[in-house]
């Protein structure tokens, strides 16, 4: 993909504390990124956030992740980090996520979550609304920028 | 793999710090205990540290993670935190980590490091005293717990 | 001090990765915001960077870190930062810092930084421009904002 | 103080995460030291833990906390971090913490936590078999070790 091809992007600012002795971005803190985006993701689209779920007795948990590390981040750097829902299952959702920096490309991953009631302690099926406000979100053309 | 495939183990306790609202371990922080896991690891099979490689111009960066959950660390857990070489490649290598908690299955993933000259600015073939090392260690039966 | 006697303010909002089980920001991380805040006020002022410290043979090193808990921030909550410089000695600078959330008083602290020259090992005198640059720019009276 | 006037000491080992580009550990990471020793220090004496404290509906909040940094602790550095409870007031109780390396001292700080009911939204009497349990202890000779 390209940054062009992601309808959401967050930017956020590199912190002293996340960058190690080799002078970048040390490789655990992507997921904090990555979780940062796609709560701004989420609430862009409107979506319940995850203390409102917690309240109604579900829950998204990651069930996979994977990321590539293509170039480095630093210190200070602004990070655009693009998110975009890729596949939605019967229990589960997908996001590519994609983080730039001056439009070179930095790092890439999945994320696959599941969603979970907790009573019941299984996975239980995405709300066929959330399905909709996502293809509509993903569908609308115009680049959400936020910051 | 089961528990008892790896050579080698690390033991840690999950910190009230790592765990989130939902009361278990934010999923970023795995890739923190893989890393402390893989220190143990080198330093067990006596291979350079990485502030003696910087010295020398040499470093490891992590090229590609994955990551999949299986159940949940909690607070004050006991990790054992597998961790084997599963390939050596030119310029790479790639561990196998598995984290159990009370011999429950909870983590597994793939860490593929690339092995860089920081004068060159690419990558350099890993040296061959470092693959005979870790040849022998994984050739060794006994399985090395530290903690 | 109130909220409306800084010069500088700096906001950020609350990561999900930096809740704990009690639903509230774990105490360390406050210390993360303060260094963030100091970034962007250092950057404000138009002080070198760190890394350009570095590169010229001189560091800031926190002596001295000191927090009063009034109330806790939560997920999502957007944190107001204000930042000042409150004494300049002859090799060190201290900073009040304080953080707001929609007014409410959450966090106050107290940083002092000292100035260190790494070949000779020893704190070395602030520089003059750098005083003149901070007293300047705590006499202005408009707020600067920044996010 | 001494190292050695401690009747508590925890240990554990500096990770490459918590290193930056200083090549010291970062200042707020001595803060999620400092919990973790008291964590075990809590365990040691044998009191509540916070799930436990949690489902009895009560909480300890930290209201004060201060560094004195004296020198750094670097990557792989080994940590002994001796705690004492030095003061137990009508709700409140102050724990003196610091941390050596190879005998050296590092860092100082003092933790003032209150004790706080829930459901009544206040602080509320620290219990008295907390209170001679803390002083049991207090008054043992040996010092106890973990790591």
């Amino acid at each position: 993909m390209a940054q062009s091809d992601f309808s959401f992007s967050h930017s956020l600012r590199v912190r002293w504390a996340e960058v190690d002795m080799q002078a970048v971005v040390f490789n655990g803190h992507y997921l904090t990124y990555f979780d940062v985006a796609l709560t701004e993701y989420w609430r862009t689209v409107g979506l319940p956030s995850p203390i409102l779920q917690a309240q109604l007795g579900t829950e998204l948990f990651v069930k996979k992740a994977s990321l590539e590390y293509h170039a480095s981040a630093k210190f200070d750097d602004i990070l655009d980090i693009g998110v975009r829902c890729s596949k939605i299952g019967h229990t589960s959702i997908t996001f590519i996520i994609e983080i730039y920096s001056n439009e070179q490309y930095l790092v890439s991953g999945e994320m696959i979550y599941v969603f979970f009631d907790r009573q019941q302690q299984k996975s239980t099926p995405i709300p066929l609304d959330w399905i909709e406000m996502l293809d509509l979100f993903e569908l609308s053309t115009p680049i959400v920028k936020k910051s």
